[in-house]
């Protein structure tokens, strides 16, 4: 039997007439973030290679290929899959992984496009050079240094070098370069110190970059940077490689951060939802919590009114339930007439918000122009 | 072109061949979970409609009638239609909705099954009426009051018999008693302040029911209550169904609260995990991180080693990233040895973590017993 909601959107709709709660891809906001930092890249000659953690949308990677992104990262082995169903050649594995069901992705991925993937303790690259021989496939090899995340990569020279040894010692393995990704620098607020703490990770990079090639070996890559601190990165001199996500759909938490710089970014990504209750002065609630906005970064920053009036109070989302969101008016006014009015939301955090929806509600204006599915969500294996 | 990850798990693979991160539903504890919930509703005179937003699985669903519910809540009208379409007859929407998108959606529920929702407000009424009439459907209908929690639901008894007297109006509704759920009672750790609250909340609903009366007015149902506060509930003379849901899992908030009365609950549900970096001393890294685990309630506040052995030391989840979740072991301890170790993990708050997962893998003991759908994830209109 064949009972399903019926679709959420269709091309041609008003936000009006959009289902809710939806997540709302503002397609002008996107081109431009689209297109500025793959001109950046461009400009500063390091090679694009954005995280498609952050969008887990086949139909996104492409339009990042065809910017000029030289492929993409994925956070996981399952992730890979729909894109390189969907043709994107270059995918690189920004993350450790171990065990049984991780090897036999490795290897089946590796038929099917250039895979790279992290390593960063020496019976990893065993495990991984065997599956790979038997397999009959060769995979790329980045060992992962610690840029100062404190969370995976190498702590000492010795350490890099013995991966590296033990990569070239695996017929199926080549070592191609080193990851260096430093996420807690991404979210510093002030401009500066953000700098810092970019230029700090970029020394350490290099100070492992020197004691590889002290040895006599190219290393060739060194990926890392996100949105946060690109524009460091891509000056450094030490990346070849930035590996930037967010800054297709800037949300809530890398809304408030200063940039100071060459780049500005547009929000682009919105939860639409409707306000479905207020019976108490000054408080309504609307039909998004917990289950279409990730609040781990925090709730939503603003609350925006799809069609604002002059005597629509300024709202904010002050908790969330598991399908309900509270507003608060700051005023005693009765609220009931805002029942059925719509809102848009900026997630605090747009990556695991994301995983949350099957698909993308693409607008331009107030007209839906395209739905873009969301084919790697739930892929974390 | 099909090209997809491997099945995570298969019927039969012992919990070491299992894909991590993955949702594993211990049925041993399942069983004892669903068996004293149906067995204390029966025992207590109380019809028992367990919330379905918990599981999100029409298996489960189908388990908890056969055990004696009388059907299930949703919380949102696309979720009902998994549970509809597996055969659950009669499902209650404990939420309100307003626009044209949900009213579709209610309609062509109502015309699959005994179809009840709650209003708050006077145009919810009159747009689910006329749009009942037009379909030539039936929804029963009950407002909803608020008993404390200071979500949704009228304040006072006009409201309430303003709402029952626009439905009497309706053709095409049916006013069947009213809705009372305390949400924030639940959670209350201590046992008697818990008690405290669910009579507070008792009492406000008690009121309601007399105005109604007092107006020569039946009202059958008296729905609302949860996990935390059943025992309270069904014991209040007030409530004539209880709508429990996190009972069958108990997640890390449920596990922490003291439960003095008769019902015991048991962990159910946990995230198998896989250690898969450990390059600093006394830390590890996990691949379960944000899109793996719903952090609104808190971390993981165990974490059990499938296999421990004697050297193991105890770890503790202290933060997470989008597909990392770190470990520390409180020593200085070299933990390399432990990559490719793997971990039980149970969430913080089960719903949202479900919502995350597409399958439950279930297990007795240490071997893989059955696959069931969270075949409502994701519905949240």
């Amino acid at each position: 039997m064949t009972f399903a909601p019926p679709p959420a959107a269709r091309p041609g709709d008003t936000l009006d007439a959009v289902a809710t709660p939806s997540l709302l891809l503002d397609l002008d906001a996107f081109d431009v973030n689209l297109a500025a930092m793959a001109a950046f890249a461009k400009q500063k000659g390091v090679a694009l290679r954005p995280h498609a953690k952050a969008h887990k949308s086949s139909v996104i990677a492409r339009k990042q290929i065809e910017a000029g992104a030289v492929g993409v990262c994925c956070q996981k082995l399952s992730e890979a899959y729909p894109f390189a169903a969907a043709g994107v050649r270059s995918i690189h594995i920004s993350n450790e992984f171990v065990g049984a069901d991780k090897l036999a992705m490795a290897v089946e991925l590796a038929a099917h496009v250039r895979l790279s993937v992290c390593v960063d303790a020496l019976p990893q690259v065993a495990a991984l050079g065997d599956a790979a021989a038997r397999a009959g496939v060769e995979i790329d090899v980045l060992p992962e240094v610690d840029a100062g995340q404190h969370r995976c990569g190498v702590t000492n020279e010795d350490a890099l070098l013995a991966l590296i040894d033990a990569i070239h010692a695996q017929a199926a393995l080549c070592f191609t370069g080193i990851q260096a990704y430093h996420g807690g620098a991404q979210h510093i607020v002030q401009w500066s110190a953000r700098k810092e703490e970019a230029q700090r990770a970029a020394e350490r990079t290099a100070a492992y970059v020197h004691a590889i090639e002290a040895r006599g070996i190219a290393c060739g890559i060194v990926t890392g940077g996100g949105t946060g601190t690109v524009e460091f990165d891509a000056a450094s001199g030490v990346y070849t490689e930035v590996q930037p996500g967010s800054y297709l759909f800037i949300d809530g938490d890398y809304g408030r951060l200063d940039w100071d710089g060459a780049l500005r970014w547009r929000h682009a990504l919105f939860i639409l939802s409707t306000i479905m209750s207020a019976t108490r002065p000054g408080m309504a609630v609307c039909d998004v919590g917990l289950k279409g906005l990730a609040v781990d970064s925090g709730l939503p920053r603003s609350v925006r009114w799809l069609h604002a009036s002059d005597d629509a109070p300024a709202l904010a989302y002050t908790s969330a339930n598991d399908e309900h969101g509270m507003l608060e008016a700051g005023t005693t006014m009765n609220m009931s007439g805002a029942i059925g009015a719509r809102l848009l939301l900026p997630p605090g955090h747009c990556d695991p918000t994301v995983n949350l929806y099957d698909q993308y509600v693409c607008y331009r204006g107030d007209r839906v122009v395209d739905l873009w599915p969301v084919d790697a969500r739930g892929l974390s294996r």
